[in-house]
């Protein structure tokens, strides 16, 4: 397939099209219109078809999406064809419920490290990952092909330990630190931040849902 | 201030510019103008000046923002100037995370409840608080002021309590389960989906970010 450039608002719409499309093909539905997608996903049709036009005609007059195709070639897309190496750097509550998920696994994420600066923590093994200490970190990404990085830590230890990740060859970081990182252009990074995600929740709770309270 | 009807590209921005104004209060700074602000946040003046424009003229021409009362004015329209009660419906790692999380508290969002589904963690206590079966959440709701559910909880739980706390008055769901819930129009639902975030991650990596890898 061509490469070509999409916008953000699509890609950030793919991750769900593939959730559904799993969803169906576990259910053994083995194709779908974009009519029917639509109302199961509360999406217009024709956003649907556009979004999905963006990686060539997938659907077919008549006969709607084929949906194992579909999902296998968006998950393509979202380079879910290939695993990742993945460290999760702060072994609390947070990194824990991470490194414990197997979904992320199955989709191609493998942790292969937990790091922490609490030397409490120092191997404490979690689902048979044992816990290492910061400073291991450079010999670590030197020794083993990790991808991208968790970082499930406060903010200061977040800022401290962003640019060793980077300097160390890290190209890509899933930052849940209530911080924005600075990082070259060539590090993505991809932000959770959820006291903003809280706050967006007690906006719409005051300014559209829960009239009545 | 009058209310009216603000885009939600804007709403979502909101937590940001409440992020760095509360930084920018810590370190004591009084005023800063939309330019300072700009660097700052990587968003383009004019960008800032419209967003804040929504809410009346918070800047003044030549001074710039008031840190205090900008961060204040904005915590307002989030709805930070109150409390809220919150309960969290799965207690395994990622609940805990969101109990322990004391930023959270800060901004007015107590917990007040833990629920689970495993008997194995009935009683246990995580803060002080003591995780209660799923079964009692009807009572527990109408005995106390709970306006936010967070849903911690797998996919299948978590649509089966979903109408469970709508019967029950529950006007906000904070969901984290790999699923959207189908509430009423006058439920708000905030969807933190962490593998599709992953997925954004992988896809940036694989087209924008690490090119040489």
């Amino acid at each position: 397939m061509e490469e070509h450039e999409i916008s953000k608002a699509v890609v950030k719409r793919l991750p769900r099209y593939y959730r559904y499309l799993g969803d169906l093909l576990e259910a053994k539905v083995e194709r779908i219109s974009s009519n029917e997608l639509s109302d199961m996903m509360n999406v217009t049709a024709s956003q649907i078809r556009q979004d999905l036009n963006n990686f060539g005609g997938f659907g077919q007059q008549g006969y709607g999406y084929n949906v194992k195709y579909l999902y296998n070639e968006i998950g393509k897309i979202l380079g879910l064809d290939r695993t990742y190496n993945m460290i999760i750097i702060g072994s609390g509550h947070l990194g824990q419920a991470l490194a414990n998920y197997v979904k992320f696994e199955k989709r191609g994420f493998r942790v292969i490290g937990l790091f922490d600066v609490n030397p409490r923590l120092e191997g404490v093994s979690v689902r048979g990952i044992e816990i290492r200490m910061v400073d291991e970190l450079p010999q670590f990404i030197r020794e083993h092909q990790v991808q991208i990085a968790a970082l499930t830590l406060p903010k200061p230890g977040a800022l401290e330990v962003t640019p060793v990740l980077v300097e160390n060859g890290i190209r890509a970081i899933w930052n849940f630190a209530h911080t924005d990182l600075n990082v070259p252009k060539d590090v993505v990074v991809q932000n959770v931040h959820l006291s903003e995600s809280l706050m967006q929740l007690s906006y719409n709770l005051n300014h559209i849902g829960g009239k009545g309270f």
